[in-house]
């Protein structure tokens, strides 16, 4: 795969972790989720997905109709230095165009990754097919960068930047690998 | 720093660590090496110098007065493992743009960071800021991006890939935080 070919559909159940696997010592401090990204229609045909679809464009005044992609992301996590921790979300992602075709435009979230309340970002498809997205939270700003390796094995960056946009709180680095069965 | 700002300069001296600095654990893992870029004037001014970028410019029919920057980048490097353990290197590096101004283009390395050959690779600086370079050898291919979090903190991710392009062999991820004095 070039990094001129379109990226492949980030559709699908994916495996995330942390650090990619030839890394040594990965057991010290792997971290595995799995991530599971589903489209949803215009309206949806399951009714909580429609109000979650309808509240997160009321609160950001757009019409779920004219949205590019709206999908239905899941994960659940567990870390190997406690079982018993597990974490788990669900978010509705609606991804809207600045103008249809636009490589760039406008996120919204009915759960942030950071704060559990709705957020709206604002994305880029680089030329290269890294996909750039940047959340202003009310105290700091979410910056992912994601890209594909191979059509089956995304990378993500996740950088925590202070609110100015100053500093760097944490960052951390995934990748996730597409499950094919 | 917004993402759309031009990158900072690049110049000057890098302390590189893996992970960063907030994640847990650090000290099982830490490799930290020292990087330092410092442009060259055409011709050079060190004999040693001019010598390195004739012989890699000749090697890929480049002229060295076109190129849009020429530097050496030589780094040291430390393992918490392993203290006796360190390793060094040096290169040129000679920025060639496929035409002036243009976003993209060839990068001569007198010496590669996999192979200890001359390299040459494809560069493309993307609008969000960040640099990606592949760079094929013979049996794998080595693609870097390289972005900056804030003036003073460079992310890179590197990948070796297969020289076909469809699988990842192994990535890392380290982040370079500007020496200052």
């Amino acid at each position: 795969m070039s990094v001129r070919d379109p990226p492949p559909p980030s559709m699908g159940r994916w495996r995330s972790q942390r650090p990619p696997p030839p890394m040594a010592f990965q057991q010290f401090e792997q971290v595995l989720s799995e991530i599971t990204i589903t489209p949803l229609a215009v309206p949806a045909a399951d009714a909580a997905d429609e109000a979650d679809v309808a509240a997160v464009c009321a609160l950001y005044d757009v019409d779920a109709a004219s949205a590019a992609a709206v999908v239905r992301m899941s994960w659940e996590g567990t870390s190997d230095w406690d079982e018993d921790e597990t974490s788990a979300g669900t978010t509705v992602l609606v991804v809207v165009e600045d103008e249809p075709g636009a490589a760039a435009g406008r996120l919204l979230r009915s759960v942030g990754y950071t704060e559990a309340v709705p957020a709206v970002g604002r994305w880029t498809m680089e030329p290269g097919g890294a996909f750039v997205l940047v959340t202003p939270y009310e105290t700091a700003a979410a910056v992912e960068r994601i890209w594909f390796a191979t059509r089956d094995v995304r990378m993500r960056v996740s950088e925590i930047r202070t609110g100015g946009g100053r500093g760097v709180l944490t960052a951390s680095f995934s990748t996730e690998i597409r499950r094919l069965s």
